[in-house]
């Protein structure tokens, strides 16, 4: 068995421009240049009452924004744990595939996220022992 | 010189899928599905003091969702106009390139905006007149 990839390759919070005048603030991801990958599905997390995540992706690759308000998102690459605070929207946060996220949304938070692939439950690990299994497995 | 597509053929509202439980609520927009490209950028505007917009795209396709507050997108084939107010996050409004649009946001607005290509200038038809011939040239 190698070693299990640092967390920090796994994860990357990656500057986001921001263009502001007398009309607004503009912010932009330039998903594919910055991550390599297209969106084919967009999905966000507001009116936070609990916490959301509990769960890795075998495959999907994502791009996380905090639209409004402060998300506080818990990675775990199987080794190593981090918490990203975004309360900003000049950030995005980078999750590549087989880590294990809880998310955390302030009540006026709305958390943006693109995602590489359409919905697929059966890439989808739901359980943290089957996700050590998996960390194992590909390391 | 044919017709002029009617506008609803190039801007459609379409329904995203809400999913909401015990832990919040969560917005999905199956981009490639619903709108047939995917998103190769993303930018979001905020701190809306004034009109955007203002111009109309060659090429680029568009997917607009309101992530909170109020959103007012008037778009304009060259033949007919529209006004959409975007108040829900229940919605997403679908843009075809050679419509010109104005945007409005309300000071507590943030408009996502999924894109399918990435920044390019060159594309931007930033003039009416000129918008006006490139509508008749297409038709």
């Amino acid at each position: 068995m190698s070693e299990i990839p640092p967390l920090d390759s796994l994860v990357r919070l990656l500057p986001l421009t921001t263009i502001s005048d007398a009309r607004g603030d503009l912010g932009v991801a330039e998903v594919k240049q910055l991550c390599g990958f297209s969106a084919e599905r967009f999905y966000f997390l507001y009116g936070g009452l609990g916490a959301r995540g509990g769960h890795a992706h075998r495959r999907l690759r994502q791009l996380m924004i905090s639209l409004a308000g402060q998300v506080e998102i818990t990675v775990d690459s199987g080794r190593e744990k981090k918490t990203y605070i975004l309360d900003s929207r000049k950030n995005g946060l980078e999750i590549n595939p087989v880590v294990w996220r809880d998310i955390v949304l302030s009540p006026d938070a709305v958390l943006g996220v693109l995602a590489s692939e359409p919905y697929d439950e059966s890439e989808y690990i739901r359980d943290y022992e089957t996700f050590r299994d998996v960390v194992s497995l590909h390391n």
